[in-house]
């Protein structure tokens, strides 16, 4: 049976969208939770300018708590995102274990994001890359917007697997593509990483899906049988796409897990506490949120 | 491009699990709108007895007023759900297009609910089916609890090819899998639509899936990609399984729509009808309906 990495996103692609800005102590107590889970690398936060999204501020923090306690599982890796060079300075001062950068593939989202067009920005992401692995750091780029884009509308497939290029010619295989707007379909995301994989066999892809229609673990299912090893998801399903009013959701991490359950991948993971998890953010935020199995139990326990 | 066919089955499937009764005249009016969308079968009822279900009880009533007023569009086949002989009697009188009937695949599930054992259903039902087709009605039969139970749990395979054999035998072809507990999984799925392709090339396989662990579309992907060609879906999501206390409703037809439209199929279907629908039933019943599109709106609207 392959292997199937589980990158739990939520504190960092969730909270970053919530209106309200999570105390350290309460992210603290989330973050024990899924590392106990059993996913594999967990999105600690973002290094962006505290002004700019006060909820991600104490992201250095958090680090270098985690850091210190000794609390982290050997197996766990602990993943921050960086946007630009200060980023990756406070990154690599407070012990982040994998560096997640990327770039839009669609030009307008790109310069409203980065301030800059995708080559030049593609450029700057592999330098600050190859900074961060000069530093011993593991390191996944990716591509934004890969699959339609909230502002262009269609991102057509070879824009992605230009930028999906010239990352490989950089020797930088860790690859994820994300799926910003929404807007990815089951048949897109088979044909792409499909595409993926026949540029080079070393590339790791990995994906990023969200629920804005629905089509979030569909998508996720033919990422599986497009070869995709990585997954990154959002416990409870918080976050999502940005360009609509609606939260549709990241693929949600205990939904995932449920379906990959379900078809025999990853029964070494807690499935219980994630759901824990869910359920605990949901009073927290005294919403329902838009995970399922949170809600309606599990197959494994229904019918038995 | 291969066909597919959709077949609508929310004002049976749905409104049968609705604590109102909705009164004909505004069936007759959702009927109206989705016989013109583009969806190619809609089941109109099920001829039950009208003190258990009295949601149906204006089936007859139904078709006899369809049939008289010539409303139906040529292309559109307006279909039925019989369970005994009586209801197939009743069906035969009033203009039924197409008869579904069918016998649980799990013995608990088939004695609860048809008052014998999964073998003399079977043959009761190709009895009924017989004679549906001497009076030269279309006929699909099905397997219900297909992917598991939610009396029994796990349904093996096997037991699910057994009966599509006896259906094959007795010159039935075509064939709907429902998954009537919504506990089907989409590598499941595959394998299964599989297997009954191997054991029959002249079967026309169907499939009916749920949304109760948020795995409908994704299950319907699986189905596609292993050669299924009539997809049974409900407008706005309604209904759904009977066995868990969140309605998590039958894959929605307007969204199953939208991921056949956005990877090319079905096109002529007007979306924007079946949109409408939901919208209006939404309204009608006061609340939040499962389906997702018709909240936020299509991929083809967002970016561009």
């Amino acid at each position: 049976m392959r292997n199937i990495l589980l990158h739990e996103v939520g504190l960092r692609d969730g909270l970053q969208m919530e209106a309200v800005t999570v105390p350290g102590a309460q992210k603290l107590q989330w973050l024990r939770m899924l590392m106990n889970s059993g996913v594999d690398i967990i999105q600690v936060g973002s290094f962006v300018h505290p002004v700019k999204v006060p909820q991600m501020a104490d992201t250095d923090r958090l680090f270098a708590e985690l850091a210190a306690s000794g609390e982290k599982p050997a197996g766990v890796t602990l993943s921050g995102l960086v946007l630009n060079e200060k980023g990756l300075e406070r990154g690599l001062a407070c012990g982040v274990g994998m560096f997640c950068m990327g770039v839009s593939a669609s030009e307008t989202h790109s310069r409203k994001n980065a301030g800059m067009g995708v080559g030049e920005a593609t450029e700057r992401i592999i330098a600050m890359a190859r900074e961060a692995g000069a530093a011993g750091i593991r390191v996944q780029v990716s591509v934004q917007s890969a699959f339609g884009c909230g502002y262009e509308g269609n991102v057509p497939q070879e824009r992605v697997l230009g930028i999906v290029r010239r990352y490989c010619d950089a020797g930088l295989k860790n690859i994820s593509l994300a799926d910003t707007a929404g807007h990815a379909v089951p048949d897109q995301v088979e044909r792409m990483f499909s595409a993926v994989a026949a540029l080079d066999g070393d590339i790791e892809p990995a994906c990023h899906f969200h629920n804005t229609y629905g089509l979030g673990l569909a998508n996720a299912y033919a990422a599986l049988k497009a070869g995709v090893g990585s997954f990154e998801s959002s416990v409870a399903g918080l976050g999502g796409c940005p360009f609509t009013k609606i939260a549709g959701g990241n693929v949600c991490t205990e939904d995932l897990v449920h379906m990959f359950r379900t078809m025999g991948f990853r029964r070494d993971v807690h499935l219980d506490r994630l759901i824990a998890v869910a359920k605990e953010m949901a009073a927290y935020f005294g919403r329902e949120l838009p995970g399922t199995v949170y809600r309606t139990g599990t197959i494994m326990e229904a019918g038995v």
